[in-house]
C-alpha cells in the first residue's frame, strides 16, 4: 500500500524531495534515487532506495511506481515524456520544459496517452497562505477580485539569472499561482525592467478584468520574501510571512526572513508530495498544476520576455485547451 | 509677529485649515474667513476672524497678510492669480488648477512677479512617514531606489469620482509625493483600468529609471488606506499606518483605519500650516510644493488620463522648468 | 517497521490523536481504538484499527505495541500504571493524574520497572514557536533570562472550569513549558485571583532567579490566545500567533485567532506524535515530558491552588528527583 | 492673551519644556528660564525669555505668570510650595517630592490656599495611545477591566538607578497612569525583584479588584519600550509603539524603538503643555495629575519599596482624600 517513488536528481531540490519522501510522506517511500554523481545520489537517499545513475533506468525500473523529476531544467521534457511513455505518474519540478514548444510536446503525449500523468511542481498551490486566499475568494469574503499584487524577492542570484531568466524561472511561479488563485486565464501583459534587468515589474490582465501586478526582484539583498495581496471589491486578503517568533534586539522589533524558498515553502513542499502521492495512488487529481498548466505558464513567460523588449501592451495568445484538461 | 491668515472656503478642508490656524499653529492667527454661505464661514471661524463672502475682498483686505485657498477646484486658478497679483503668500489646496494650461498661467504670473508666493497643499510632504522615507533614501540607507509601490485607497466615493477624476484628484498626490520622495521627474506612464474605472493601476518611470507603481482604488470599502513602500538595492522602507492602539475582539487582532484623509493626515496638515506660516513670515521655502510642482502634477495627470484610453506606454512631456524653480 | 499504536478515548483529543496517527504520522499506524461508546470509537478510527470498549483489553492486546491515553483525567493514573505494567510505551494526555500523590505512584512504578515508558502530552514542547525560543535562549541570543511572561487565554469555559480547575488543567501547561524553556525548577509561587476565580495572575520564581509571570484567563471571549515572551539581559524573544493571512475588512486590519487549542497546536500535536513514535520505536527520549515532569507539574499546580487561598508567597516543595530522570 | 511661562531647570527636561513653549505651544510663551548654570539657561532659551539663576526670583518675578519646574527632584517640593505661596499655576516634573511626607506638605499648602495650582508632569495622561485606551474602557468597549499589564523598559541606566530608585522614579509613571486609566485606587501590592534589583515585577490590585501587573526593567539594552495592555471581560486594548515606518534590511523586517522617553512621548509632552497652559489661563483642570495624585503616587511608591524587602502582600494605606480633590 506504500507507493514506490523514484527521485531523479540529487541537487538542492532532489535531496529535499528525497528527504520529504523519507521523513514526511504518508503512503509512499523513497524507492530509488538517481544522479549522474552516484555518491551524491547515495547521500541524498541516506540509506533508503536503489541508487541509479541513468534516469531512464530508474523510470523503467519495475521497482519504481511513480517518479519525481528534479534534474536540470533542460532534461525535464525528455524525462517527463519517458514517464508518460512508461505510464507512470510524475511530479516534475518547474518549469515543465525550457520552451513552450517543448512543453506542448509533453501535453500532446499525455493527451495521446489519454490519461493525466504529469504534475508540475508549482508548490505554492499547496502553501497554507495561498490556500486560505483562494478559499476566501471562492467564499466571496472579499467580493469580486480586482487586483492581485505579487512580490517575489530573492536575496541574491548569479548575474545570468536576471532579465529573461527571472521571467522563465522565477516569475513562472506568479503566473501559475495567479491563474490558480483567480480561476482565470491571463489575456495581456506589459512589462517594465529596472537597470540591469532587475527588478522587473509586470502587469497582466485576466479574462475577467482582474489586474495582476508583479514585482520580481532577484537581488533584493535583505532576504527571501514572497508576498501576495488580493484586493476585492469588499476587502483584501494577503499572505503573512510564516514566522514562529518575534524579537527585540539592538533597538529594533521584528522577525527574520527565511534564507530562500526551501524553508519558506517547507510546508508547501511536504503538502505537495503527500497530495501527489495520494492522487497517484488513487488516480484522482489533487489540484496540482497539470501538464496544460505547465505549458501555459511557460508559454506566457515566453510572451512576457518578448514584452520586456517592446514594453508595449502584449495580447497573450494560447492554443485551445484540450478537452481532457477540463 | 503673528501672521494674519485669511481662509477662503469653509467646507471640509477650509474648516479644518481654520481650526488648525486657531488651535495648532504657532506664529499665525485666523484673521479672516470667507464663504459664499456666510453662516458657514462664521461657524468655521468659531468667533475668530473677519467674515467675508467675497474671496477677492478677503485677498485684498489690509487685515490679511497671507491666504489659504480651500474653495472649489474650479476657483483655484483665479484666486491664486489674485493672491500673486496682491503679492500675498498663498497656500492653495490641490490641485493648483483644473487643467495644466490654467496651472501654467499661475506659474507664468509668479515668474513675472519674480517671487515665489504660491504653495500647493500636497500635504504628504509634511507627513512623518513620508519624511522618514525621504530621509532614509537620501541617507543611502536602502541603496539606489528601484521601485516605489504606492497604494491609495478610499472607502467610497460618488460615481462621478472614478476614472479620470480619480487621476486628477486622487492620483495627483502620488505624482507629487513620488517626485518629491525620489527627487526625480517622471518620464513615462502606462495605465490599466478596472471595470467601471475603479481601481486604476498606473506605472510610471522616472528619469533615473525608478519604477513607480500605483494602485488608485476609490471604493475599496474597508477604509481610508494610503501606503508606500520604497524598494532600494539594499533594503526597503515603507509607511506604517499611524495607529495608537491594537485590540483583540470578536476573534480578531488588529487595528482600525481612519475614515478618511483628514484624520490620517492630521499631523501632516498641521505641520504643513506651521511650515508654510514660518516660510511666509521669513520668506524662505519650506519644501512644500511650489507652483511649478503644482503645474507638473496636473500636467502629468492629464497625460495619464489620455494613457488610460490608449493603454500604451506614454512618454510624458513637460516644458522646460523656469530657472527660478531651481 | 510500523509501530502499532492503540488510542484510549475517542473524544476531542482521542479522535485528534487517532486522525494524526492515520494521516500525519510516519512509522506508526492506528492499530486499535477504545471508547466506552463503541460507535464513537469506530467513528474515530474511520475504518482503521481494532475497536475496543475495555481499555485494559486494548493495553494488553498483543496487536498493540504502544498506547495513547486520551480518556477522562480521572482514569489517567490507572491506565498509565497498566501500560507500565505491560511494559508498553505510553503517551498520556495531561495531566498525568488528578493529584500529585497519584502522579507519584506512576513515577514510582516506572522507577521500579527501571525503564522510562511514560510521556505526558505537554505538546507545547513540540510547538515551533516554543522550540525556537528555547533554541535562542540556549544559544545565548537574548542573554541571561530574567522574566518569562506567559498569557493563556481561552474563549469560554463552563463555570466549573475556573479557579482551582484552571490551575490544574490549564496553568499546568505553563508550569511544564516554563520549566522546559528555562531548564530550571520553580521554587516559589504567589497568586492573584480575579472576581469569580477568572482570570488568575500567578508569579513564580525559578532556582536561578528568573521570574515567571502568567495570566490564565479562561473566559477572555475574543478567542484562543496563548503567548509567551522571554526577556533576557540583552533582548527578548516571543511567540508569534501562527497565522497564514492578514486581511482588511470593515475598517480594520488584522488576523483571526484559532477557536481553541486544537487548531493552534495542530503542528505541535503532529510533531509530538511523530517524535514519540520515533522514540518508542528506538527506545530513546524525544524531549517530551516524562513521568517526573508530569508529577512535578501536578504537584506545583496543587501548591499554587493552595497559594490562591493564602495569597502569600509560597515556597514550593518537591521530593528529590529519582536519579533515573537525569 | 499669551501666558508668560517661566521654566526652572535647563537640563534634558527643562530644555525640552522650553523648546515646546517656544515652538509648539498655543497661547503661551517662554517668558523666563532659570538654571544655576546661566549659560545653560541662556542656551535653552535660545534667545527667548529672561535668564535667571535664582529660581525663587523667577517664581516671584512679575514677568512670570506660571511656572514649569524641571530642576532636580530634591528641589521640587520647595519650589512647588513657593509657587503655591505666590499663587501661580505650576507644572512640576514628577515626582512631586522625594518622600510622601514632603508631597503631603504641598497638598496641605494647596488645600490651605483653597485653590488648585499644582499639576504634576505625569505626561502619559496626554499620550494618544493611553487616551484611546481610557476612552475605550469608559465606553465599555472591552467590558469590565480585569487585568492591566504594564511594561516599562529603559535601555540602560547608571547603577544607582535600579532597585528602590526604579520604583520611585520610573514605576511612579505606572502607578499614576494605572490609577488614571482605571479610575480606581490601588489597595495592595506585591513585588518580585530580579538579581541586582533589575528587573522588578510588581502586582497591585485596585479597589475594584482589577489586577495591575508591571515589569520595570531599567537595563533591557534593546531600547526604550513602554507598553500597556488592558484586558477586559470582552476584549483587550493595548498601546502600539508609535512608529512612522517599517523596513526590510539584513534579513529582517521590523521597526526601530526610540532611544528614550523624550522622542517616545514627544506628542504627550506637547499635549500636556498645551493643556496645562489652557487650564492655567482658564482656571479649569485639564485632567493632568494634581497635587493629590502626585502625593498618592509617591506614597504608593514608598510602600512598594518596603514590599520589595518583605516580598509579602502589602495592604496599601492612604489618608482620606481632601474634599477639594473631588
Amino acid at each position: 500500500m506504500s507507493l514506490a517513488v523514484g527521485v531523479i536528481g540529487a541537487g538542492v531540490m532532489g535531496s529535499e524531495h528525497a528527504r520529504i519522501l523519507r521523513k514526511e510522506t504518508i503512503g509512499a517511500h523513497l524507492a530509488a534515487i538517481c544522479d549522474a554523481d552516484e555518491a551524491r545520489a547515495r547521500s541524498a537517499g541516506d540509506g533508503q532506495g536503489l541508487v541509479f545513475t541513468d534516469p531512464l533506468a530508474l523510470i523503467n525500473s519495475d521497482r519504481v511506481e511513480a517518479v519525481v523529476i528534479a534534474a536540470p531544467d533542460s532534461t525535464h521534457k525528455g524525462l517527463a515524456l519517458a514517464c508518460v511513455e512508461a505510464g507512470k505518474p510524475v511530479l516534475c519540478e518547474k518549469p515543465l520544459a525550457v520552451t513552450a514548444a517543448e512543453a506542448l510536446e509533453v501535453v500532446e503525449a499525455e493527451v495521446a496517452k489519454g490519461r493525466p500523468l504529469v504534475q508540475v511542481g508549482y508548490m505554492r498551490r499547496f502553501d497554507p497562505p495561498y490556500i486560505e486566499m483562494k478559499r476566501a475568494r471562492e467564499a466571496g469574503e472579499i467580493g469580486v477580485p480586482v487586483i492581485l499584487h505579487n512580490i517575489h524577492r530573492n536575496a541574491v542570484v548569479p548575474e545570468w539569472f536576471t532579465g529573461a531568466m527571472s521571467v522563465t524561472n522565477a516569475f513562472v511561479h506568479e503566473i501559475d499561482v495567479s491563474r490558480w488563485l483567480l480561476g482565470s486565464e491571463m489575456v495581456s501583459a506589459q512589462a517594465h525592467c529596472g537597470e540591469g534587468g532587475d527588478p522587473l515589474m509586470i502587469t497582466m490582465v485576466t479574462d475577467r478584468g482582474t489586474i495582476v501586478s508583479t514585482e520580481v526582484f532577484m537581488n533584493c539583498r535583505y532576504g527571501y520574501h514572497v508576498h501576495a495581496q488580493l484586493v476585492g471589491r469588499h476587502g483584501t486578503i494577503e499572505t503573512a510571512v510564516p514566522v514562529t517568533t518575534l524579537s527585540n534586539a539592538s533597538g529594533r522589533h521584528g522577525f527574520s526572513y527565511p534564507d530562500n524558498w526551501v524553508p519558506r515553502f517547507r510546508t508547501a513542499y511536504a503538502n505537495q508530495m503527500n497530495a501527489w502521492v495520494a492522487a497517484a495512488a488513487g488516480g484522482q487529481s489533487c489540484g496540482g498544476a497539470n501538464a496544460w498548466d505547465g505549458y501555459v505558464t511557460t508559454s506566457i513567460a515566453e510572451q512576457v520576455v518578448a514584452a520586456l523588449e517592446t514594453r508595449t501592451l502584449t495580447r497573450l495568445s494560447l492554443p485551445p485547451r484540450p478537452s481532457c484538461y477540463g
